[in-house]
């Protein structure tokens, strides 16, 4: 039988990528037919790594998975999700308090685009303390990070710092 | 193009299926190839409906969803889902405090069988007060309910009480 | 100037009423001309104190409040709210997992009847680890209750065990 | 009889006043002889509107009801509830989180001032995923809003951007 | 230098003990002379395993850990920390809402006896989904639970089941 | 018999320290020989006081402890409990979502140094809703403060402002 391509989109800053957005996009690329990860541009932070920086990286990360792509995007989320015809958005959550915040902006974006639907997934509960704030705090005091980052991040960091 | 098809499963007691479920699984229909929702027996609850009547209640309700079987199970939910070859656990989350238990149970999952995702889906949110219990209780006090659950629900508790 | 009566009903199970339940009514009677704490009867639970029991005890606890009676209700919540031409329930919650429940509980409440709004009130902190449960398992063992109930209460606690 | 007038005072930012904040004001008014929505001027934030704009536009949105008043207030909270001899400070809770920030500032506000009580009330469910900086966001990538925000407020903000 | 010796207790229903509780206790046992686990005996539950068996299982368990006993107790906590000088009684804590209910156990205890300090561990992540009631469910469909028990458990339960 | 000397650190930024803290490390001076409270330095965050002041302020307000120290550390925290051959960090938990986060930060910190457990002790409920930004919002408002902090810090906060 023949189906037709589904496309999920995983939206963040990944400032930088971690293992545990890695697995996240991993179960997501077995769920789908073609998964992009959208790095949004939110003029309001001031991020560690450049736009240009963060898409080389995640590109770099995800090389291994031929069905997921990396795009960068400004401006509403729904508006990208509805270009690229994504039938889902995905959503890592690791914790209970993940989950309340991500739940708002899930009902605000159903609201906006009542065709597409957040999913939660969960990361390998070995990742469930990781994010990209702890990892800038131990590159900040030179530790080492090879065990939470893709090694493209890990060399990147070692340069900055 | 062709894409293997994707099967997932939603599993739960449907005791009895109400308007939050067909939210939830006609949402996942749309991300699936097939969906299966599958009547877990628990021999140590006291159901108000037999596991004969949620069949017949499920399937009559999803009747307008072509990639939507209605199945009974009793043993480990991974067991099934590994016969079905499905590649999804469907859980519907309506509230912070449903995600915490839905996350102790979604990782023994993933130790039991690693393959198998669980996703986490809202339904609308017109529907976040509703579950089987407060549908049990409005009936028993004689209650409409024909705005919470299919008609052949209605129906049928209708002759229960 | 003359203001309409406005009347408030605070439900629960009362087995036994503590001192964290008088704390809330208390406050209660401050906010509306009229409060009535309602005994709800719940045919599937098994309560230490018949229902006799505790309508004599909430009421001799609350005697000291001229604004507040005490009545007995079997059935939906909302049907005595309406009879009695409430504007408002009270629930007192102490803690966020408390809430979460009651919320669920309120929204089916509102859907039943939009014109009788859920108030949530906190009880004073020192009556944060309080509830009736504690207090059935400390006159169990013989401990001394008179710092979490009224006085009518220890003493027909001490009749019973 | 003659009863009491009871006054409530509903603080906020309220960086525009949206639907959410109007459904709970509502419901606060049926509660109380007088409701006053409380702007707090806050230093230490930036706000898109000033206090005027917020002033005009929560006094344009709440001219339907009769017993609501708009205020501006700098300074402690219970220090405006005194002078205007507040028996309640209202606040919406939309969630989970809400609640536990919004209970330690009950609490605080309780330890300064015990006479008067802080009550929590949910807006619609509709309205769960809503709040000022969601509309902000979307008003940023020029989103239709009007069914966020009273007309007053999207056509302010369809100047602003 | 001299120091006291300090003595923790460690209560629960141990129905039957899981690597996560004997990860609880290894590092307990790293912060205290002596920690003793007391099984708590609960009239009103009904185990799987008897308090001989449990008591049995859990000190076969723990016979690597010198400074660790195993004791059964039947009525308030905080009578049986006094009896052995406690100063600490140690809980485990996977998650958010298990935080919750220990919570107001935590409260009540230090209300009854303010001496006794309730501290919070965390199990190690790899067991965050792991209780005694997953473990009975998965023995009941003769799953190899291995790697949730310690040996002798397992055996226990093969004969159980 | 003699034992092994134990050490605990119990880091914060304490700008300034108040009741909440001193009840924590009264609490932690009862379990362990040595409690180093460590005032953690933040470079991204603007203190209200100096690490010189709350140096000063967090050592007279914990004279009366003879097993407490206060230190200072700028970098990783298990860097600084490794060199004080510290067994446990200690951490206040009023909320559950206090506890959510601390959560994250204590897996990492496990993660970074395993032989290092992370202790969470409840502070009196009487302090439940107090924290510095608390504080630090009554003193800029010229409110009585005396029953949250140390007299040391009434008199410097006096000086402040």
């Amino acid at each position: 039988m023949h189906y037709d391509m589904r496309t999920a989109i995983y939206p963040g800053t990944f400032d930088p990528i971690t293992y545990g957005h890695v697995d996240v996009i991993e179960r997501a690329a077995m769920l789908f037919d073609k998964v992009i990860l959208v790095i949004a541009i939110n003029s309001r932070k001031t991020p560690l790594f450049s736009i240009e920086e963060r898409l080389e990286m995640s590109r770099e990360a995800l090389a291994h998975l031929k069905n997921v792509a990396v795009e960068i995007h400004e401006g509403l989320l729904v508006d990208f999700a509805r270009t690229q015809k994504a039938v889902a958005i995905i959503r890592g959550v690791r914790a209970v308090t993940d989950f309340e915040y991500e739940f708002q902006i899930a009902l605000m974006n159903r609201k906006l685009e009542p065709e597409i639907c957040t999913l939660f997934l969960m990361p390998n509960e070995k990742y469930s303390y990781l994010n990209s704030t702890i990892v800038r705090e131990l590159a900040r005091y030179h530790q080492d990070i090879s065990e939470f980052v893709p090694a493209v991040v890990a060399r990147k960091i070692k340069e900055k710092f």
